[in-house]
This record gives C-alpha cells, sequence and structure tokens, in this order.
C-alpha cells in the first residue's frame, strides 16, 4: 500500500454537495453527528469513497470475529428534502503532524471529485465544566459566511477557540480555503469529559437548518438520557461519600 | 541500504503454502510457536529470505562475537505430513506506525512470490490474570473462515479483541485481505505477564488440525515447566513475605 | 499542498535587502523585535511571501471568526532612512527536527529571490535570573563580522551560548553560510520565564545601529512596564505569603 | 540541503586504509579515541570530508563567537609507522532510528571512495560500577577475524553485549559486512557514569598493535588523572556526609 491509498467503492453524482466532516475529537461530537446522519438517512445514503493511510495507526478493527482495516470512509447522501451531502467520518485521526496535511488533502480531493465547493468541519470545544445551554461557536474562511450562520444561532465570538482549531477540523479550513472552497467550522460546546449526545444535537440542529435535510432527534435524545443517568450516578455517589465523611490518607496524616 | 531490502537467500517451490508469522508480541506466544515449528522441523526447511529495514531497530545481535544485522527471516517448510509453510519471525516489531504498513507490505510480497494465498497471524492476547484453561481467540478476514476454525476450537466471541488487532498481525489481515488473502489471526489467551509457552501450545494445536503437520510438544512442555518453577517460586516469596507480616513503609505512616 | 508551500502573495524590488528573523523562542525576543519594526514601519512594509509546511502543526489560528492556515510570513520594508530589510516572522517553530532544516532551506530560498546576502537572526539567551543591564550576544558566519557588532555594543564571549544555537535560527547561520550568506545571530539575555520586551529592545537597538532605519520605542517600553506590573505584583505575593507564615504540609510532617 | 550532504574538502590518496568511527557514546570512549588519534597525529592529517544531514539535530556549535554547522568529520591519516587511516568523529549521533540507517550508508560511502575495506567501530560498555582492570570487549562480522585480536588482548564473550549493539557503531557492522567490509567493533569497559579516558587508553592500545601506529598516551593519561580527582573528591565528600550522619526527611519519618 501506497502512503495512501482511496478506494473507489460506488459511483454517484451528487448535485452540488456539501462535505461534512465527522472525525472523532473532543465530546466526540462530529462523530456523535455524523453517524446520527448516516443512520438516519441510511436508505437515502451509498459508501462511495474508503480512505485507506500509513498515517492512520496500524490496525484493523474486529467484529463478530471479521476484521476490517482502519480507515475514513465518505458516504454519498441524497436527502429527500434539503442538498446532497458528503458524509466524511472514521475511528481514527492522523498519528503525526504532516499525517493530518496528507490525510486532509485526500478528503478534499474526494470531495472535489464528487464537485464539492463548501464543507462544515465537526467538533467539540471543551468548557471543562457541565453545561446548561449548549452554544454552537463557528469559525469561517471567509467573513461572509459569518451572518447566515448567526442567523441560526451560531456564535462567533472575538478570540474563540483560544488555541485555534487543531487536526483535520482546522485543516479542512486551512487547506480547503487555499484550494478555494467556502468552509465552516462548527463547534458544540461541551464539558469534554464525557461523550456528548446534547452537544452533538445542537450542532446537527445548526446542519439542519444550513442544508434543509429532516431528521429524526429521538435517537439521539436517548442516548443523551443515557447520558444523564450515568452523570446522575456520579454525582450521587459523590454526594454520598462526601455524607459519610469518610477521612481519607490526606486526612489521617494530621492525626498521627 | 534501501528503506526496504529483502535479500533472496535461498530459491525453492512449494505446493499452496500458508504464511505463517511468529513475531515477538504479548507473552512472546507468536514467537514461541514460530520458533518452535522450525527447530521441530529443522530438517524439512530452508532459510529463503531475510528482510532488512530501516523501520527496524538501529541495532547487530552478537553470538559468540559475531554480529548481525537485525531482520525478519523467512523459512520455507516442506514438512512429510500436512502442508507446506512459509514461517516468518524475527527479533523485532517495526518502531514506527508507517513502518508497520511497510514491513506488513514487504511480508506479503515475499508470501506471493511463494504462491501462498492464506496466512496466519500468531499472537497473544492478555487477560491480565493467571489461567488455567488456554483459549485461543480467531479472527478473520472472511465470515467463511469461521466455521472450520470453531471445529477445531478456535473461539469467536462478539467483541473480542476490545481494542481491535495492533502492529504486524493485525496489517497482515488488513493489508492481506486487500490484496486477496484469505487470513486468520490466531490469538492464544495469556496472562500478558511471562513468556507463555502453554499459551503457544494452545495455538499450535489449533495450526496442527488445520495444517496437518505433525510436530513433538516435549521441548515446549518444558519450557512451560521451567516457567511453572518461575511462577511458583514468585508466589512463595508473596507468601512468606506476608506471614512475616512486615510492616510497610504505608502502614507505619498511621502509627506515627 | 506539498511538504512545503511558498505562495507569492506580492513582488516587489528590493536594494541589497538584509534578511531579520524573529519566530517564537526563548523571551519571544525576536519575535517581538520583529513584530514591533513591522508594526512601526507598517506604511512602508508590502507581505511579498507566506511559507505553508507540513512541518508547522496542523492547526489554523482564528480572529473575529475567520481562520488562518500557520505560516511564516515575509515582509519587504523599504524604510525612509536605512537599509531595505525583508523581515521573516510567524507564529510556530517546525515541530520535528528535519523540519527545522527544511524551513529554513526555504527561508534563505525567499532572501535570495530577493537578492539578499545578509541575513540577522534573533533570539534570547536565557540566564535563569532576573536582569538589570540587558546584554546582546553575538555569533557569526565568518570573524570579519565581529569588529563592526562590537562596535554597536554586541557581546562575544569565548563559550556562550554553551550549547550552540538550536533551531531555525541556528541553522539561518549553519546552511546561510554554506550557500554564501553573512549570516548573524543577535540574542538578548532575558531570565527566560517571560515575554521580555527589554531584551527584545536592547536587540532592536544593535539592529537600527547597523541597518541605519529609525523607530519609536515607546510602545515596546509600554508593554515592558505591563510585564513590570506583573513581576512586581508576583513578588508581592511572595513576600505576603512569606509574612504570613503558613505552615505547609511538609511543615507539619514533622509536628505529628 | 539535501537530506544528506557529503562535503568533499580535500582529495587526497590512502594505502588500504582503514576506517575508524569514534562518535559521542558511552563514556566518549569512541570519541576520545579518535580525538586522540587526531590530535597526536596532526601532522599527518588531513581533513577529507564533511557530512551535513536533516539527521543530526538542528544546530550550530558556537567557538569564539564563530558557528559551526553540526556535521560529522572524516580526516585522512597517513602515519609515519603503520596502515593509512580514515578517522570518522563528530558530537552527535543521529535523532531518529531510520537515521542511523541513512547516516552509517553515507560513512560507509566515503569508506568505499577513499577504497577502504576495513573498519573499526569503537564505543564503551557499561558495567555500572567502578572498574580496576579496563577489558576491551571485541565483535566482528566474521568468525576469522577473532584470532587476531584476541592475540592483542580483546575478549569475546559468549553473551556480550547482551542487548547487542545499538546505533551507527552497530550498524557500521551490520550494513558494513552487506557491502563486503571486515568489521570489528571494539568495546571499552567503562562505569558508563563519567568520560573514561582510561577505557579509551585501552581501546587505543588494542588499535596500536592492530594497526601498527605510534601514538603519546600522556595527553590521554593526564585527562585520566584529572577525571580521578573528580572521582576521589566526590567520594570525599560521600564519606563526609556519611560521617556526620545528618538524619533526612525519609529518616525523620519514622520519629514521628
Amino acid at each position: 500500500m501506497d502512503e495512501l491509498d482511496i478506494e473507489a467503492v460506488a459511483e454517484t453524482t451528487l448535485d452540488e454537495p456539501v462535505l461534512i466532516e465527522g472525525l472523532p475529537g473532543v465530546g466526540h461530537v462530529g462523530k456523535l453527528v455524523a453517524d446520527h446522519l448516516l443512520e438516519e438517512l441510511e436508505a437515502e445514503s451509498t459508501l462511495v469513497r474508503r480512505i485507506y493511510s500509513q498515517e492512520f495507526p496500524p490496525q484493523v478493527t474486529v467484529e463478530d470475529g471479521v476484521t476490517s482495516l482502519t480507515c475514513a470512509e465518505v458516504h454519498a447522501v441524497t436527502p429527500e428534502e434539503g442538498r446532497d451531502v458528503l458524509v466524511l467520518t472514521g475511528d481514527h485521526q492522523a498519528q503525526t503532524n504532516a499525517g493530518h496535511y496528507v490525510l486532509t488533502d485526500a478528503f478534499l480531493d474526494v470531495a472535489e471529485e464528487f464537485d464539492a465547493t463548501e464543507l462544515y468541519a465537526l467538533g467539540g470545544v471543551p468548557t471543562g465544566e457541565l453545561i446548561d445551554e449548549y452554544a454552537v461557536l463557528g469559525a469561517v474562511t471567509d467573513e461572509s459566511l459569518i451572518e447566515p450562520l448567526e442567523d441560526v444561532g451560531v456564535e462567533f465570538r472575538e478570540d474563540e477557540p483560544a488555541g485555534g482549531i487543531v487536526g483535520v477540523s482546522g485543516l479542512l479550513l486551512g487547506l480547503g480555503e487555499r484550494r478555494g472552497f467556502e468552509a465552516t467550522c462548527l463547534m458544540g460546546e461541551t464539558s469534554g469529559y464525557l461523550v456528548d449526545p446534547k452537544s452533538a444535537r445542537a450542532v446537527l440542529e445548526v446542519l439542519e437548518a444550513r442544508l434543509g435535510f429532516d431528521v429524526d432527534y429521538d435517537p439521539l435524545d436517548e442516548r443523551a438520557d443515557e447520558m444523564e443517568e450515568v452523570i446522575g450516578k456520579i454525582q450521587e455517589m459523590e454526594q454520598q461519600q462526601q455524607a459519610m465523611d469518610v477521612p481519607n490518607d490526606d486526612d489521617l496524616r494530621y492525626f498521627g
């Protein structure tokens, strides 16, 4: 295998499609959105490309005893309502700095092959605390893209995200702009500690408003409820421990 | 030397051979099996290829004062009973992520050169505890390979191994499948703490049942007995220490 | 994108220009000088080249919601007084050893394109303690360059900097010499703990004396005053804590 | 600069020269030998090649204010007595695994250019304790090389060095053998904690006996005496501290 190998699984023609990227990252927000879209629009989706690369970890996943080589996948989706989309997802990011550049260029190659000129890179932005109101932050390659996003609730803040945007999501904007794409990064606020379906829902609602598709949110809400239960149990355990007031080793040290 | 250099040590013709890979890994299970096979079938074996690579550590081994450059070796074996095999072994894995891809492709090149279309990648799967019954887990590139393996005792479990299969063993399946190989990974359960000849025996028995060769297990059992003695002594020492009930620093802390 | 991509933003002709490099480093001394020069000479400056590279981190910065791909920038400056200069700056160093070589060669390519044959690499040299007199150390590719620098106050010490000069600044001299450049490294002494505008001022004064430009130091002095205030507050806090004489855990341990 | 750049500083013709490698390593044994040889045989030496490489650290050294780019150097030496030699030395090893392969191949290219077919790689082997009798261990690419080395006092031990030989020294044998060199590694025993001129002397004596040159050992012995003084002072300080019997924190913990 060469450093990079794009497998053409199927061909299809799309009408001015938009690339949506949802690889693993903070709170798995981007991946949750991409996976949810593909599940809800399964009937309208076709797997069109697999991208294999030495930049991915040297690994196969195993499901029911059968292995699959690590790759990224691109599905072509023609929803009944709204614009055509290419959904890019996978289980891994690149393993090196240069690898992010190599993979991002490959993803943009695929996008161009299907005549996409717009893209949305999805991710989470960690706040470090539990969240009540799930804001969605935006970053764009061109100022003209800001207003229509603000109209659907996306927030643009002066100095956020403070550290810039790293990895494939960042480079899809950085390299995408240089190749003529109109590119947007949507970042759902998330605590950063847990897989966050609520943050994913907030991002998905923005996408829906912009692209016009129509998906059911119930499965995502169910996952959110499951997460709530997990969080509730953790909080309960913490409170019980405080109530019992068990001295720990550090306390005991001063009683010696 | 180029990044990769395959040295043709000898030529031979094999009849539909099966590649067996046993590089170092968890419990040294794969390497123990490969080494044992080559020792037992020494008279029927020929060293046919050495694979040198910048992906291996920059190192020579020294035996009786004479050095050998780190490499992987492929032996052609024509046992009296059973199928012809190519045995791949060595002392090192690749040192980088991309290196695993490079080496695996080289190993598959050698396999193709000798007309192999099937392969077995061998390894250990760590359980974290001492083991009574040595199960052998399987993973395959195609569902059709499962049944004949289950017939000889290989177990296929829904979500195991949980983290997938990494390194050359994983890629022999991942890249092998893409190049048309029927590939199987056999993983002997092992504690993960020690070299494990018993786990190696369990894997070897599966191979024997599938490929029809006939080897003596005594040397492997002797190594297993030696390991048992080592384990026994460790356990004895632990019990003595507990019996003496020596307080350690952590205990003393609360008596101050 | 290739490993390296030099974007020609604008063309201009310079008269025997000198390349000045100010990338991030110890005390941000070099970058402070480069940024200050560009701000003060904004009217006489033109952005001429952007250098993108896989050797930079895979990252975009975000300002007011609009992203920019990590790069280094070269501005052509034709000051009213003094020699023409090319100012090289950016937000990042290379991420690998080999990357420093790759980027430095690219920077020298740009310098040659604009007919520069002299260069100044700027940086800080850490002393580990707060500084009263800000000395500027020098290192050069040819002995003949020492005297005119000593005439403007640059110090050359027998064994300093002890560990040599690493990164792009070092290689601009090392590779620059091999390509025929007269190259100088100016290193402002700095504690090494904080961004240091005073050290930057000391370096800038040397450059001004050598190259003849004329810039206002007030903004740099204001930043220096701000840093002084920060340092003052830190020292005050330390003194208060000592005055309160709060026993800490380590003290308590001996009272048990 | 390319990944590798061999600069031809001067040309000369040698009579069946032997390459001697002394790069930095354990106890700096190899480098001490190479540097001492070049100092003692300065009148008969010519710098013939500089090897620059991206595999070296991105660094210049500074001496009296003048910089030199990191490189390895090869000197051609025609001593009044004994065989012609090529002495390879430098201040750095390669920074990556693959880099050791790249540099070693470059060094062998230079050796071939000067018609060398034999080589000695020099180094130290750490014992972990102070040494009275400085043995020199050997490793060779061919068994036939052992006897003449044993005749001059080199020891060949069954399983030493246990971990093989890593880095350029190891690869000069491993890659050298594949390119037809008769290659020997001489390893002076050394504690491993300090620069060790005594170990270097032991190695140099072996070389002298094999190659017939005649050098003065006094400067090496003086450096050895200096090191002895340093060691003496360290031991004295340790004894004083024990005599004063100062309880430390760990002791105090049990008195609480």
